[in-house]
């Protein structure tokens, strides 16, 4: 945080609530009309003309707050981002584009800023729930604009658990066993819906095959709450690794972590 | 429907909506004090203070609309139902109880009102998104008073679907080839709040083990948009008996019924 005093993170902090408000409004106009979609490596790997013009409008934006900024953003319309120096912001226009495209709702437009590889600040914004979560450790976590409370450690066995279908369905990581030791699993398809519940205290956490751009302003809101995010084995993520990714409260990443293989 | 002529059930229909709007109130009003929580067989079978308190209500309610009422309620304020003759009406005051409590999120109420044994009128109302799905085949359906287009008659392999933990996991009547040839599984813990979203073309269809207070609304407002509802082997409903039970568009339907086994 040497080059970042905190009156001009709060600045920032304000400014990129704003941009994503803004950015939200471009999405809902245009989801009024025919969306394009092309598949990426699947007809499960999706990517709409909306994912293309809200990372344009993001990395603008993000790029006229911060001369400084070196931007990851997941359809390639930033910058090659190779190490976490400096400033880096790491950009996810439109998280869970296959709930977008086929149900128009349950999906997140996410921003992660880090600053010399620390969690600095952290946009999720689940767009039809119009929920915004903001902040980061230095300038707090809001929701809409309120103080957003931690939430409380709960224990696995005492809260719903996040899974993704296919972890869960191969027993990936002994999944099955999380899930019977929790009290069930929720699947809803988006990594940025899935993490706001965990910040919520929806979910005790939630375990998913991730890449940077859907963890990367998880890792900085979870942290900021007094929620741990690591890898799979208990070890710290790497920003500019994919890999599974668990985000909890203590106790329940202990216990997850007592079982997972 | 011989006894109930069509201007009697629009204002019936008008009323029921405004009974679900006055119930939600009560709903909110006492979430905001401590829950009293009981488990029934089970720690993932729950019933609250909330759950009685909503029940009598709706109960009473539909006692004050329909003096031959005969009312199924899940937690046991209204009749001993043992046929579908004369006017049934079947009450879920909280359907997803584990949601309600360990959430405070994505719960539903539920009403469905059989003629002899016809489906006559629906109520589904996810309460935090504020979404109230109303109607039924002489009515018609709507969402928040605004009439509701019946869903695209898409194949499974063009959407994704609803399933519930248990049978995916345990690999039920094929559940995870079901799973495999859909787009995704989405998984939330409330049967009214996943039929809600087969309603709104968000899933291509929904498969769990459901009891007549899960499925007695949804099968009114489904059949009325042309969606079927079935049993898992394809044969009718059995609105007094437990089972696995399907909601689906027609061709998602032939789909499933073509894996499951």
């Amino acid at each position: 945080m040497i080059n970042v005093e905190k009156a001009q993170l709060e600045k920032l902090n304000q400014s990129m609530q704003h941009v994503m408000r803004v950015a939200r409004t471009h999405v809902l106009s245009k989801m009024g009309v025919q969306l394009t979609v092309a598949e990426k490596t699947s007809r499960r790997d999706l990517v709409t003309n909306v994912d293309h013009s809200n990372e344009d409008f993001l990395v603008q934006q993000i790029r006229q707050l911060d001369a400084d900024a070196h931007i990851l953003a997941e359809e390639g319309r930033g910058d090659q981002v190779k190490t976490m120096r400096g400033h880096v912001w790491i950009v996810d226009p439109i998280d869970g584009t296959m709930n977008f495209v086929h149900q128009r709702n349950h999906f997140a437009m996410m921003v992660g800023y880090y600053v010399d590889g620390q969690p600095t600040l952290g946009y999720i914004y689940d767009v039809m729930a119009d929920k915004l979560y903001a902040g980061g450790p230095e300038v707090g976590v809001t929701l809409n604009g309120q103080p957003l409370a931690a939430p409380a450690d709960l224990d696995l066995a005492d809260g719903l658990f996040g899974a993704s279908a296919p972890l869960l369905i191969n027993d990936r990581f002994n999944m099955q066993t999380v899930i019977a030791t929790s009290l069930g699993a929720r699947i809803l398809g988006s990594a940025g819906v899935q993490i706001g519940q965990v910040l919520a205290g929806e979910l005790v956490g939630y375990l998913s095959y991730l890449r940077p751009w859907d963890f990367a302003a998880g890792r900085v809101l979870a942290e900021s709450l007094g929620l741990v995010m690591t890898q799979v084995d208990g070890t710290p993520v790497n920003m500019l690794s994919s890999g599974a990714v668990l985000v909890a409260t203590k106790r329940a990443q202990r216990a997850v972590l007592a079982i997972v293989k």
